[in-house]
């Protein structure tokens, strides 16, 4: 049976790069090695790690004052990197769920933490407006994309300071002024490649104005300095993402892929709109177009479990909601195609007929 | 032509782990979804996590007091937060080279690093002894094999304080008492996966008894409370390394291993040994049984870029040595194959019939 893969990640890739995966898993471009066991300081893969940069810097359009990195170490580690590199008095942060909430905890760890908004009030079902940002701020922080609750920003923010921005969910899903951000980081496992890497977009002349000591390996400095290879890098999750960059520029690029993505989210929240049985859960403004969370109406609650069980017996992968706000989310990431999610809708539309007179 | 693998890491992994590695990729266990787009959270790859954390502890035999991580960022990102969770006054470290002078470096931010004891007055071609350890240290750091000179510790070592080992590029080589050390530590890209996943195996008892504050990511405990998926692991590195366990296991475990990596070792410092051309330059009684160093004796030395040449012509790969001591480097890890070795030593005997009379 055909799988339709709405994993919140790690979730689907290109079928493309996963083929030239295993391929590249056997034998390296033909020299008789595993991508697996050649050194990262070999000319084909350094090749490797500077196309997908190049590729990153295309398709995001990023300027030649931002640095791009690919480290180990998850999202999560950045959450304390980002206050190590650039926390020496105050720093903003705004509270959209879990995933910012981290974020905030580990900047206590290094400085004044001013949360300037939050959404905890309705549990974070959209994104905070209209606060003012202190110009004395080290940085602001927002988490553009959450995927637990399906809400997102759809545009860049103006701020009197730097803003740095976890991109984990929804990096490369749009066009982005990155100009506009002092650092944009984020896990690749969700559109840009496998679990086992994160990018970081820095604009360099921010680094080395805190006081405190660093360690070598978080200060992104040295990172820069060595092209991303200061020490040994995930060599096989970079070229999985130098794969997937490959196959978004040649399916036309991020305005491309915004226009589809938008297609698909408009398919599946229209057919939530016009269901009896299923109610979105983020506000209309702020719906993301990568997570779509969605619930029982009130008087068809106890369905739940049967529609999670009917659905995966029409092949949908991974639309159980996320156990903090229960329901249902379908990730439709970057490499998720509208005929699953059309599936997605025709399981719906028919589970609502099996029980809507 | 057949290639024989002699990288220094990322190197030779074994056949069996890499079909493996590019089946699953394709389909992962009949899911019907790649091993890259599957969630973490999966059953199945729980059991994977599982199974590559209860074969490493049966491999090694890792008693029950000690946890066993797989991490992203490498040894590098180990070298900061063995401090971070250990130093709070003074800690005691074996200068053996580049890695250990990280490593000692990284400390240093944290508390007083007493150096104990240096090979560095012989460019690091032995392993210090007979120095005395502090009993008020809070621990002792060494580094077990050092790739770039071919030096190994091959005993473990008594202390009276916690002795932390990074043992990349060892681990899994022979048997060690591992209730001799306080924790474990190194980047998997040598004998036990690929690039991308770090191991650590950790006295949980010693843990949590700094003062200062750790970021989340860093605290040890924060993972084992997790049994390793504090945030997304690196998925497919780990399957990797449970695959390459499961190869160390079929063949027999750590003894046969060590048994295999002896005769390896053996034939080949026997043939520079013997040789006219060759020399070893590691102290015969701390020679690496991982990486054989070795370069041209004087006379001949101008023949080194020939040597090069000839042997990749005949299929050698990765044997050049270290840009900081030159000469050669074959590593000889657990996966490469005695007949590999034989290749290299009939390679270097031919060469030397064509230049010596």
């Amino acid at each position: 049976m055909k799988k339709h893969n709405f994993n919140a990640g790690p979730s689907i890739l290109p079928r493309v790069a996963i083929e030239n995966a295993a391929k590249a898993i056997l034998d390296f471009e033909g020299s008789g090695l595993s991508l697996l066991e050649i050194s990262h300081r070999t000319k084909d893969f350094e090749a490797v790690n500077n196309e997908a940069m190049a590729l990153f810097r295309e398709l995001l359009n990023i300027p030649d004052n931002y640095k791009i990195l690919f480290l180990g170490g998850g999202a999560s580690t950045q959450f304390f990197e980002v206050p190590y590199n650039f926390l020496e008095k105050k720093a903003g942060y705004v509270n959209t769920g879990v995933w910012a909430k981290k974020a905030i905890k580990e900047a206590k760890n290094f400085g004044e933490v001013q949360v300037l908004a939050s959404s905890e009030d309705k549990n974070f079902t959209y994104i905070p407006k209209g606060y003012a940002i202190p110009t004395d701020l080290d940085y602001l922080h927002i988490t553009t994309n959450n995927t637990i609750y399906g809400t997102e920003y759809h545009t860049d923010i103006d701020s009197p300071v730097p803003v740095i921005a976890d991109m984990s969910s929804d990096i490369l899903s749009r066009p982005v002024d990155v100009s506009k951000y002092g650092m944009i980081y984020g896990g690749a496992q969700k559109n840009i490649g496998p679990a086992g890497v994160t990018f970081v977009i820095v604009r360099e002349d921010l680094l080395g104005k805190v006081s405190r000591p660093l360690p070598s390996m978080v200060d992104y400095r040295n990172h820069i300095a060595n092209d991303s290879m200061f020490n040994t890098p995930p060599v096989f999750a970079i070229y999985v993402v130098k794969e997937t960059l490959k196959w978004l520029k040649s399916i036309g690029g991020v305005k491309e892929i915004q226009k589809r993505n938008r297609a698909k989210a408009e398919l599946l929240y229209d057919a939530i709109d016009n269901s009896k049985v299923f109610v979105g859960t983020a506000v209309k403004e702020d719906r993301s177009l990568m997570n779509v969370c969605f619930v029982m109406q009130e008087k068809y609650a106890d369905l739940a479990p049967e529609f999670l069980e009917f659905a995966k017996g029409k092949g949908m992968v991974g639309i159980k909601g996320h156990r903090l706000v229960g329901g249902f989310r379908a990730s439709i990431y970057n490499a998720l195609p509208i005929e699953s999610v059309q599936a997605l809708v025709d399981c719906m539309r028919e589970f609502e007929k099996m029980h809507v007179k």
